[in-house]
Parts: structure tokens; C-alpha cells; sequence
């Protein structure tokens, strides 16, 4: 994995994913946020919707690539980079395995439930038939900070 | 994992999650089908729909899951048992953690990407916050044989 391999653009699109989990929280959401970049423009983007939708399962990763596989037209996404603000968990690094997203961006590592590493590495498996290029750690702090005001704020 | 401790009505279940991987088959789709048990009935079901809605992350196990938080207006199955004919990949392994899914019945094993001991064991992961109970291979054999059968005619 690259980290602080971030290029400039990284960055950019990652602002993007954070603007999204921002409006989440005002939502009410859990702020995490999530867009797929493609030849340059984002073809697809989500937030969290589980409380919206009464669905643990609607994290911003799943909901993102299946805007994006919609837009696309196609079964993969083997030319996108999926931007999400936090380390994706099982089911998500599972729906970018089975939809061959080519580059996955994250930014706060998830020490609970990650599975790029901080809980397991899914994304790198040797024996599933797609693995990723994973870039973690971009924008880091803010997209943590943004996770830790939510929780704290609820408490 | 309880192996071979499957009940009667285990296998009651098992057979009509087959019925749906059955139905699957003759619309084109990888033939895995699942139910999901609350209270001694389905309270939905669903076979895989990856051809139909292009989409490969549409899998028996999410399209039951989502299903079924639907037909119990809450945000967790708590109380329920997945029946799926085949041992569920990452992202449904995900998605049956995130859901809280208290039982899962499997039917045959998968050697490339089972979730459940196959590839990893995500199901009881030690350091995940929800570990169903879980009963592999019910029925393994007709489960199995249906997809051999189905990618066989496709070579």
C-alpha cells in the first residue's frame, strides 16, 4: 500500500468525499462519504444512509458504486477510483472486490472494523481474484475528526 | 460452526432457498438462493440478480438482508436465520455482521471466496462486534451440483 502516496488530485477528490460526510452528519447520518472518480469527474457519490434509510447496510462505499456501476453502464469498474472517508469494512471491501474497483483512496483508518488492514486486510487477499491498489491515511485527521465530533456530540 | 447439525426444519428452509437458486438458473443468474426465518416463516427471500440488474454486488445474501430489515421495520435481525445455498462471500459476510443476522444455515461450501472458514473466517471474527451462529454445509451437495451444472452448460 502507498501511504502518503497521495497525489495532489488525491486530495482534491478526497475534499469531495468529506463535503459529502459533512452533510451526512447534518443529516443525522454517521459521517462518512464516498465518490467515484472516472477519466477525471466524479461519476457517482453517497454518504451514509443508514439511519435514513433504516438500513445497516447502507454504507457511502456500497451506495457509491452502485451509482457508479449504473453511470457506467457496465459489471465493473476496473478504470475508477473509489474515494470514501473511512477505511471500509467487510461488506464494502467486499462490493469493491466483487465490482473490481481499480484504486481504492481512504482516509481515516477504522481500528473496529477496517478491513484494509487495521482489522484484517480483505483488499489484498491473496486468494480472492481482485486486489485493489489501496492508497490510506489522506486527509486522516480531518476525516477522524469529523467521525469523533459526531459520536462525541451524541453521547 | 455446528457441521451436520443441522435440524429438520433446517433443511425445510434450505430447500426453498434451492427453489429460489433453481429459479435463478433459468433466468440466466448464478444460481444461489436465500431465505430469511423469523418466528417459523420466510419474512423474505431473493436469488441473485447480478445479470438482470448489472450489478454484481446483487447477491442472494444483501437482496434478502435488505429485504427482511424492510419486512421487520428495524435495523437489525436480531432474531432471524439466513438460509443461503452458498457460504457467503465478503460482502455478505459484511452485510450479515452489519445487520446482525443471529443464525446463518449455508449450503456448499466455496473454496474461492466463502467468508464462513472457506477463504477466512469474517463470520466469527474475533474482533468484529457481531458473530452469528453458523451451520455450513446443509444440503451442500444439491447446492453444489446446481452451480457445477450451471457453469458446466456455460462453458
Amino acid at each position: 500500500m502507498r501511504r502518503g502516496g497521495a497525489t495532489s488530485a488525491d486530495v482534491v477528490w478526497m475534499e469531495s468525499a468529506l463535503r459529502l460526510a459533512r452533510a451526512a452528519a447534518v443529516r443525522g447520518e454517521v459521517p462518512v462519504g464516498a465518490v467515484v472518480v472516472r477519466e477525471g469527474r466524479i461519476i457517482a457519490h453517497a454518504h451514509n444512509e443508514t439511519v435514513h434509510r433504516r438500513d445497516p447496510t447502507a454504507h457511502a462505499e456500497v451506495l457509491a458504486i452502485r451509482g457508479a456501476l449504473d453511470a457506467v453502464g457496465e459489471d465493473r469498474l476496473i478504470d475508477a477510483t473509489l474515494y470514501v472517508t473511512l477505511e471500509p469494512c467487510a461488506q464494502c471491501a467486499g462490493a469493491i472486490i466483487l465490482a473490481k474497483v481499480a484504486t481504492v483512496v481512504f482516509g481515516a483508518w477504522d481500528n473496529r472494523a477496517g478491513m484494509a488492514g487495521s482489522v484484517h486486510d480483505l483488499l489484498r487477499h491473496p486468494r480472492l481474484n481482485h486486489r485493489p491498489e489501496v492508497i490510506g491515511g489522506v486527509l486522516a485527521e480531518q476525516c477522524g475528526e469529523l467521525l469523533k465530533d459526531f459520536f462525541r456530540a451524541r453521547r
